[in-house]
């Protein structure tokens, strides 16, 4: 399965997802899919790669090791990041009420589908 | 119920729990329960009271509005931030293999008990 697919099926796999994005650790974008047009994931995953960063520093320096996972549940959205490889991350923008499990899940099986591809 | 037995009842309720407390923004524990003796929660409290914070700017300048939770899965453990007001929120440690559905659950259950304490 290709990268494309692979992100459209975690938007066609869960109704309350926003916008699904392969990101590198510089921030930009690889590949995208959203629901919402309007939804700026260029935006979102310049933002979010600094706070995974953010957190990659603090694990390490509290001797808690890389991150694997952080999720920031906000009023109005929930952002899902999952480490892919060491310079790519996925992000995830969901509804705040929507299934964070499912979520979770399905991102995870993105990110071990493209594990093999980077 | 006061501050102390809603910490102690979220280590009692969770076998993989680490340690748990209450921590002001400014990064200082006001009340803490592990149990593990070597885990320092005053230095996690303060680590993570700046990834909070960072996350907080990050939601407003996304126009996600305030978080409401943040969850750091590293390696080794994972964190989880829940805001109990303005001022105060609560961080809970637990192993990496723990349940953290249920981690939630607890964190957020004693966030609304010391909501109408704070």
């Amino acid at each position: 399965m290709g990268l494309a697919d692979a992100l459209q099926q975690v938007i066609d796999d869960l109704d309350e997802s926003r916008g699904v994005a392969l990101v590198g650790m510089d921030g930009i974008v690889v590949e995208e899919r959203k629901r919402e047009g309007q939804l700026d994931l260029q935006a979102l995953g310049a933002e979010f790669s600094g706070l995974l960063k953010t957190a990659g520093k603090l694990g390490d320096s509290v001797g808690f090791g890389g991150i694997v996972e952080l999720v920031t549940s906000a009023e109005r959205s929930v952002v899902i990041l999952r480490q892919v490889t060491a310079d790519y991350f996925l992000i995830l923008v969901i509804q705040a009420d929507g299934n964070l499990g499912k979520a979770r899940f399905l991102l995870r099986r993105a990110a071990t589908l493209l594990k093999t591809e980077l």
